[in-house]
């Protein structure tokens, strides 16, 4: 019996799974947390951050690395010599520099907070982004079409234009500038490779095209000018193929044999349709934790507005998939909880045995859908799709001195269905009809309660995705194709993927009630997403005054 | 030695002092709360209520008046022979319903909701105060620049009009549809008034053009035709004068002499001015409590829009009195703090034995004005001035993952000093201008964190009354003037009112910062208030699936 490992890095922990090549199933899996979490006020040593940033510390995946592969072979009693392959996936844009000697630049400069990993959502680069968008739109740059018009603050060139422009001596310290994924590919494998899905989703790279031109990076920032060449080095190469061999140091280190062989990185949303099985387009696949990616295949090359990108080959291979997202769905629903809920919820709770959100979901479905008059605009991280600003903020408007904070917490869950509800549209406006909706991650196959409420707000079934490891499980896939036991991904799906749902149907009664609420939503929407500027200029002034 | 005694009847208690009558000291002062408080959700034998609704039980002001009447006596170990007077402020548009033996109808109807007392922010009757504005418009009623344009729900006809259209048998039973304050002057004398300051800022009536015409009224509703002459009964008098003895059984239950004289009714906020001493026009007085009430006298007569209204005589004798609102201040503090506050945070104003608002003024004090990015609109309890609109609800703008309980909590703070900043602008622009900003009412006294943010929002001094007991003083004023000590209200100011100020000036670096985020409340103020109906949609949505 043969083995493969997915690794599955997320923003606050990293999932390894053990997988039987021959059917899929999942024999171990292990989780293990990033030891500094995200940083956003100070760094390890005490210096402090500032306003909008997101660090990680690089030692903190090799240790998750390292101890979720032990704790899986440990905990199947497999032997190590049965495990195959490796495959690896990455919440991103999450990116990291290396020094000269190909070194995370924070192992070497504790105390330089651009040294460290930038995490997705980091958005102190929202001035850079809005510096590309303004002179690529200036100069009609076709890229920009690509991804729905805009290049989000979360990508690697306003995170690496950031660098240049605040601490340019970091910058020339830098030799390679790379996504988390495939630096841990490099660790693994020694082979320096950029995966086409991250580069295409968030490096500003297709394989027709290619990177941004010399003359736009250098009307940026004439030190920028040749930045890919300089800085964006590494092969590119498709998802799913083999890199190589695992280094013998490496193998040694995490107990595995030395003939495994590492697959390409991958994105841990974009290759999530890999292991949830899904090849037809028309199926689209939101991923619904911290934040939600809304993925979909097309075999066809469609432009739609303020979607994330498309990428040829970015989910599945030989296809195009598309992708849009919501930068703050789980991270608010947390938010409330951490900031807004009185000792007697938490008594009432803990009295009933449940979490602080199974109580907020038992009171709030005790009240009709509109019944608090609230409605929010999930803007507490910024907009991703389709309005791809960062710089929005989130609103709460219909407050009484009736609200309570379980009708908060609606109105977030609401908000997220309503922002799903306009990519879907979106997508069908622009010639990627959206026939079914499924939901991976842990709100989606833990929360009955928001998954319902997405049923309700969309008005169609929503089919949820069982399996908790659906990105490890995927990258393990990848893995057991790098080591050649299935001929290309789509084989490898038709034995081990994971075709197992659990369907919400729809409550008509309610899906009335929220359309009519749809479209209050689709106006505040648009007047905040385009027409006023509050939110902008509050966030300006709070720059300034902080 | 000769006193008097003022009684406050405000939202939760009723305070009464007993005041020396040469020159106004307070010698004992008793608060005693309403055993019902505000009832909202059900009527005490368990009847439940509909959204919006605010009832209280009169049985709980006359056990207030009992009791703390007996307290200020016991207390000061004055003779009640030299007892003089007694006057009485209340919170208003505080209205009921008296049966055919001038008693409350709750007294015999006690599971009928329409028999309660309707407090003032008892907000179900928007649709009737619509139409009233509808119809009034339509007709060209001459009454609706008194009051800004708008008469307000609060007021008396549309809670009238609501007993009507709900529940016809009820309002047939009707004898007098009546102040609270005028029901208490009437408890105490035996002798049925409405006072003017009431009636003209709360009953659509002036000394000029006296109640709206029967053909107004009729349109309205044709049941409602003869509304004036069958429940608006009672003579009309000033405010200021006696209305006569003490009946002797009142004088026996409350433990007073015979002679005590009793003075027409006032409003708890229109009396303010008396007992703070202000004569001049340009010096505006706002109470700032639950709600606030702004004040200023003026001896032309203007219309400003958005105003609450303006009533000859409605404040000091003689003068115009002009009124604005806002209808949620402390009310919205109060809600963060029971809904919105964590057991951290609780624990840790425990530790260091200060309030939950002392905790939160202090974490909120490190930061500068517009730091947190938040801005509020501060209608949780609709909008009275300038809008006049209890549809509208309120704002919470900026959120973001980093918003912390005291950026709320002063982003509320700061829509209160915003809101009051358009109703000083206003003034301004119509004729009134506010040369002097005065504050009293237990927010201004106690809370210097709110008083030195209402300076720096306005970039003026805002000069805070220090009296505790300013209405009652007030209204003991009154009971002075009634038993003959002083020939007319403004003597009685001269010997018996308190000016003591305590003044907070503005710091000028935080008003160029609020004058900047003061663009972007207008902003929102304009749209939310006049150009989009959001807030009105869901409501009604609300109030459809309840």
């Amino acid at each position: 019996m043969k083995y493969s490992i997915g690794i599955d890095f997320g923003s606050l922990s990293g999932r390894a799974v053990l997988t039987r090549v021959s059917d899929g199933v999942i024999v171990a899996s292990a989780v293990s947390k990033y030891k500094h979490g995200v940083m956003s006020e100070f760094l390890p040593s005490g210096v402090r951050l500032e306003q909008d940033w997101a660090l990680q510390d690089p030692h903190d995946y090799l240790e998750v690395l390292c101890e979720t592969i032990h704790s899986v072979i440990n905990e199947s009693g497999v032997s190590s010599s049965d495990v195959v392959g490796i495959g690896i996936d990455f919440t991103s844009c999450t990116v990291l520099p290396l020094g000269k000697d190909l070194k995370p630049l924070s192992f070497s400069e504790p105390d330089n907070p651009h040294a460290y990993v930038k995490l997705w959502k980091h958005h102190a680069a929202q001035e850079e982004a809005d510096l590309i968008n303004d002179i690529a739109e200036k100069r009609g740059e076709s890229f920009l079409s690509r991804y729905g018009g805009k290049i989000s603050s979360e990508w690697l060139f306003p995170k690496l234009l950031q660098i240049l422009r605040e601490d340019e001596p970091t910058y020339a310290r830098i030799s390679c500038f790379i996504e988390a994924c495939d630096w841990i590919v490099y660790v693994l494998s020694g082979r320096l490779t950029r995966n086409e899905a991250a580069t295409g989703y968030k490096a500003i790279w297709s394989k027709k095209e290619g990177f941004p031109s010399d003359d736009f990076l250098g009307a940026l920032d004439e030190r920028f000018r040749h930045v890919v060449e300089e800085k964006i080095t590494g092969e590119i190469v498709p998802i799913g193929i083999r890199v190589g061999k695992i280094l013998p140091e490496i193998a040694e280190w995490l107990g595995l044999n030395k003939d495994v062989e590492i697959s390409s990185g991958h994105l841990d949303a974009a290759c999530s349709l890999i292991g949830a099985g899904i090849k037809e387009s028309g199926n689209m696949l939101a991923v619904v934790g911290t934040s939600t990616c809304h993925m979909i295949i097309g075999t066809d090359e469609r432009k739609v507005p303020g979607m994330c990108g498309y990428v040829y080959g970015g989910m599945n291979p030989d296809v195009y998939g598309y992708e849009a997202g919501q930068s703050c769905v789980g991270d608010h629903f947390q938010w409330l909880v951490e900031n807004c809920i009185t000792e007697e919820y938490v008594n009432e709770a803990s009295k009933a045995g449940m979490s602080i959100f199974s109580l907020l979901a038992e009171k709030a479905s005790k009240k009709k859908p509109g019944a608090s008059g609230l409605i929010a605009l999930d803007w507490w991280n910024g907009n991703r799709s389709i309005l791809v600003d960062g710089s929005l903020t989130g609103l709460l408007l219909g407050c009484t001195l009736q609200t309570k904070a379980e009708d908060i917490y609606r109105a977030l869950v609401e908000a997220t269905a309503f922002g799903t509800r306009i990519i879907i549209d979106t997508f069908n406006d622009n010639g990627i009809p959206v026939n079914v909706f499924s939901c991976s991650g842990g709100i989606a196959r833990k929360d009955a309660f928001v998954m319902q409420i997405y049923a309700d707000v969309l008005g169609i079934d929503v089919h949820v995705v069982e399996s908790k490891e659906n990105a490890a499980l995927s990258a393990s896939i990848l893995g057991a194709v790098a080591a050649g036991i299935y001929k290309n991904v789509y084989a490898a799906m038709d034995s081990m993927s994971n075709r197992q749902r659990k369907i919400f149907h729809p409550n008509q009664a309610n899906h009335i009630i929220y359309n009519e609420i749809y479209e209050e939503y689709k106006e505040l929407y648009d007047y905040f997403g385009r027409k006023n500027h509050v939110m902008k200029k509050l966030k300006y002034i709070s720059e300034k005054n902080r």
